[in-house]
């Protein structure tokens, strides 16, 4: 039996190996590599819960993950031994001391993902692990305008995919899904962050899944003159997905920060 | 017969998968791969010139290389077609007319190159194909000191390896090895580039081989305390390479840029 005390990781990890955060039998997941770390210098077979479930190919700058352990090791050493053994493509950058009970998915207040596009004609090598490369001319300005559509509370699910599933498992819980897909946005924007590199940041108090890239995916076809920036306004009330643009791929998204307790759910 | 046209290509690529940049029998190298890609694209198989001959494992955002050719195709449509058949750890992000005779190691007025060091105690997933990790608390201060002490024209015989296949070389043509050593650095900086990473950068009319890794080997010592900020100066004098720290590994090392002309030396 486990639980004399909850710890709270904070990770970092290259998503391009892994296939996503959550466990799955016979796959290299982070969430399994984690738990195989930990109990390879605990010898306890504990289960860990990650703030966010981050697909295949999707990075993390400050992934959190909670879970009880008996273990006496101190903090920072435990923090070292996870590290000693753990992949070159996942680091524990924190190990800290959390409330009894605390749960880094259901405590967690907002988060923080951002998502890079190199925009210009040829690759970038030493970019093509970390952003999704766009050769055609993208209108930023107008990619920035809709992208302010999403901000404050709203029913996000004409941007979520496979929200039947998600449904189903809520009625035979018995539980409504008339607010089920409602979130509040409270940071957007798109600029240019390096030499033909803009990024896509958005924070809020939840995402939908595949929220974020279906935004992008949505914002790429503004930007490129496909549709009006005053389409995701109208896709945001519609509440419709097919009225959304493609889920733009994993690899230009990272799970950047999660808020915890007063903290304000901002980009830095 | 190929030579009616001097072409200039600048070439970006992801180090880690290279055997460097030379032609070597059996081996992936960068050069070897341009080649073949221009073979494919013109049919003809020819030898191309680089600024540097990079090492295995060290970057490039600005490689330069010039080759003599009978194709017609248009700039633009000659790059396009090489980057269709290139691999994705390389990308030509530029293709120009360039004077006949151009050499782009010839005729190199100087160079830049970035050294990437990720300073604190986690390793870093996103970083470690293009920073060296290290660990110890670094004063930065003393190592742009050091860097100082490089900066004017010199004979860094103290920073070069392997000396003597190169001075036999030139023995063996008649030449004097009297100067052979001696270049000009135009900029030597140590400084905090994003949270956790440094960058040494040197820009400079020429580097001897190894110059680079073995003068951030150097500054890494007297980034530990270990040697004083006046011991680049000492090995500045010395001309000896016994003198100076260990040559740094490659990953952390990108040719950032080529200078040409009347192009000033110096970091952007």
């Amino acid at each position: 039996m486990h639980g004399s005390r909850t710890l709270r990781l904070t990770l970092e990890y290259d998503g391009t190996d892994f296939y996503g955060w959550q466990v799955q039998p016979d796959k290299r997941t982070v969430q399994g590599e984690v738990e195989r770390a930990i109990a390879d210098v605990t010898r306890e077979k504990i289960r860990i819960h990650g703030a966010s479930r981050t697909d295949a190919g999707v990075h993390a700058l400050g992934q959190v993950a909670s879970f009880a352990t008996s273990s006496k090791l101190e903090t920072k050493d435990l923090k070292r031994a996870l590290n000693a053994v753990l992949a070159e493509d996942v680091s524990v950058v924190g190990c800290d001391e959390a409330a009894p009970g605390f749960h880094a998915r259901f405590d967690a207040r907002g988060k923080h993902y951002r998502y890079r596009i190199l925009n210009r004609e040829e690759r970038a090598p030493l970019e093509r692990r970390t952003a999704l490369h766009v050769r055609d001319t993208l209108d930023v300005a107008a990619m920035n305008e809709g992208a302010q559509a999403v901000l404050g509370e709203h029913d996000f699910r004409g941007f979520e995919t496979e929200t039947s599933v998600r449904y189903k498992e809520l009625e035979e819980k018995g539980r409504s899904t008339e607010n089920a897909s409602v979130r509040r946005v409270t940071a957007a924007r798109v600029a240019s962050v390096a030499p033909g590199i803009l990024a896509v940041d958005v924070a809020g108090t939840g995402f939908l899944y595949n929220m974020v890239r279906t935004l992008v995916g949505t914002l790429l076809q503004v930007g490129r003159g496909k549709r009006p920036a005053s389409d995701v306004s109208d896709i945001v009330q519609g509440r419709a997905r097919a009225l959304a643009g493609p889920t733009s791929p994993p690899q230009g998204l990272c799970l950047v920060r999660v808020f915890y307790g007063e903290e304000a759910v901002t980009p830095a």
